[in-house]
């Protein structure tokens, strides 16, 4: 089980996988790419198992959604929006080894780009700004992004991004398909509505992943030990880390750049 | 066009039924049960067209409910829940001569009731409290009331009102049928969400029935001379006017006798 | 830990409480309110602690509004409207033994109106029918309730229950106050909703109390050892229990003898 | 009062201007940015009230969301994601005259744009595919978009459009400020909800512009003949239907020329 330091993950991957066990990592495997593909190749070489811990992918939501889409329920899917925002920004002595806000945060948003739409990225374009807090540009970085992605079979998808949203964890997509659209919404920590002279409202989304993602958290640690036990594979792979990892740095490249990167 | 205070309504219509010309009169048709019979006996006689403003009946989202159990998507109704609730009481000059809560609030309720369940009551319970202002209560009057219908088929009603709610004019009713439940829910004046450090915040209803039926108003009125048009019957007859009259006078007895009234 | 039939509860009550040994027992205490009055008499003598299982206040969304209510967000409580439905019956060999269905299945709503309300029954009335099974009159019981009681202060409640919703476990209520509304909604297993050519769906409600109290269930637990390390009162005791008993009695008269009950 | 085909907007402005009378000229201007130029500095020169018809503007809902935004209920503004599709696509032989997408479906989101954000395009991104319709592609046109505006200010908006929604009108957008988020929901016939052994339904969204748009239609045109009485200003200038013509143009260019326009 892997949940250290980013900068420790691909020499224990490669540790671990040359002891022949199974391994448990969180994302990212790498922030280079190169070194992710060489622990990508060595887990490959062992023929052991390796979880990446996109854990989004084990939520109860989303997961459903994915299901009723592979299902046929909207027919064929035709574009994605993805709405990802924090309720605050890390300290910015993180950010600074963080490998920027495409490698750190939207990693999580390319690996639901590719796992919902199942299909590969043709072009990538990402702009974005520094708008909450100007430390965040002092170290290089920035915390809005706009990232569009054509796929190769024409689809599209539109990803926005902050580090700062007041109203707490905004984790919401929606597919667009052939015969309707299918919406993941947010999860709240209860179901109370008020309703007084000022408005009808319901609580704020929970708070941060550690709330959110709580169930998707448990039942990948279950996804693991049960595709262990089966002698099964796992549902992502160290080759979606290594294909989100891709896409995270071509952004990059397209947000420095400023230009639309070919895949 | 009958649209002036209680008191007159019977006499109009009384008058305007000998001269043989089509109806249009605010409900209710009088304060008292037998008056009020005596004019749908002159509506008949004259054979003229008499629509009572149960302009609820009109409403987008009442009327879609009500076709939609009628097509039997729910399958047969067993329970409706009525919530009613002004968002302020009027003067209490108005309470004095209005006839009470029940004959002057629950008369739309009461129509709804029969309209929805297509069943009439076998036995009626009410009680309620003067619970806004002591001023209702020196007036012999209460503000809220919770009231149970039980009809000859066995169905289950319950309503429950008030004279004030905080939050604006609360009109919504559900039904339970064998296969399922239709809810009516409240209107609102626009379609924005605020999310912000406190809430997730949505309109208020809106504020009373002018806003709130305004559709419902304009499509009573075309109704009404869509019918007279085609030599049609309306819809809100001056039967439908006494049969509610009839709930509430019961409503009445059964509170200040504290007494279950049967039908 | 007594989660046994209904009909063991008391004397392992009794039996444990002259063990000098704290107690968590599933509701009801006991179907005879007499012998219920003597288990809460034989906790306070032996001053053992005693937890009656009522879950339903240790749900968060149900805690929350509780919580809220307590803070003044609505000002003082005015109505209270519950809804309890079950998505199908117990098989009627159960319910032949159940002690019927205010005993059996109101006796939660008694709970939620003492606890919410913080106030005690005056008056209660309540009536029903049997509408979605023959085989449940035949055993003397009836499936659909609509109970109203009015309390010592003058407020109001309203409980419609029925043993069958086609959609799920309807579990809802709404608090009308001085200031404005709160309402407990249902929880979803989701949060997906489509948007196709028919409609915009979310999911059904949780299937039934298994799920929809799930996180209740294991809150009740916590509290429950929480207060014996800390030798602090627990929140749902024998004298609820009791207390919910005595208004499940009081309705089941009401309906049978199809008269207002005043305790 | 223009409401004839877009290839008569131009020719009928400039004669109208030219004659010294107010004009109401549905959007767009005209396909040619020279041309549209053009009719604003006729409508300059004859110093003419002139309103082109972005009727969105004077939707309940966007009206009240810019309005608040605009109090300042949510901070700065940060990021506009805009969701904007059609039931179903026009005749192919109206795309072929209809300018392509941009300048005839996204005219409404560009002029939204500048509206919502208070600042202008420094940069346009556009990619789409043609994903609903065959005959599309073979007029030169896309039926499927993204769009990624930059503002000076650094704002970002994300556009998603589609020429097919099977669950009509999607009219959707939120705004992300510092101090939290506005939204702007689709609107629908009525408030009906079914909870049914499937799922628990709303209506869909009003079906098309004309049942959508129905209110902003009417306000439109009161603030016209308002304006007009009193010698004030339109809220919808020409200059805006040129700045609009603008962003349309970049997208076309952006999308056909697949590089990042700047402005």
């Amino acid at each position: 089980m892997i949940g250290s330091s980013t900068d420790t993950h691909a020499a224990l991957i490669q540790r671990t996988a040359a002891a022949g066990k199974a391994i448990f990592c969180e994302k990212p495997v790498d922030l280079s790419l190169e070194r992710a593909r060489e622990c990508a190749a060595a887990v490959k070489r062992a023929a052991v198992t390796c979880l990446i811990g996109f854990q989004r992918r084990y939520d109860p939501t989303f997961a459903a959604l994915k299901g009723r889409l592979d299902d046929g329920e909207i027919g064929e899917p035709e574009m994605l929006v993805v709405t990802s925002r924090d309720p605050g920004a890390p300290p910015v002595d993180y950010i600074k080894v963080s490998g920027g806000i495409f490698k750190d945060m939207l990693i999580h948003d390319f690996d639901i780009f590719r796992w919902i739409l199942g299909d590969e990225a043709a072009t990538v374009y990402a702009t974005g700004s520094c708008l909450t807090d100007p430390a965040i540009a002092a170290a290089g970085d920035i915390d809005s992004t706009a990232v569009t992605i054509r796929t190769k079979k024409g689809r599209l998808a539109q990803i926005n991004t902050s580090r700062r949203a007041a109203y707490g964890y905004d984790q919401r997509f929606e597919v667009l398909g052939t015969k309707g659209m299918l919406q993941a919404g947010n999860h709240r920590p209860t179901e109370v509505t008020a309703a007084t002279a000022e408005s009808v409202a319901q609580d704020k989304p929970e708070h941060f992943f550690l709330e959110r993602y709580r169930v998707a958290y448990a039942r990948e640690m279950a996804h693991f030990f049960d595709a262990l036990a089966k002698g099964a594979p796992v549902r992502t792979t160290i080759e979606d880390g290594v294909k989100a990892l891709e896409l995270a740095e071509a952004a990059t490249i397209s947000w420095r750049e400023k230009r639309i990167v070919e895949l």
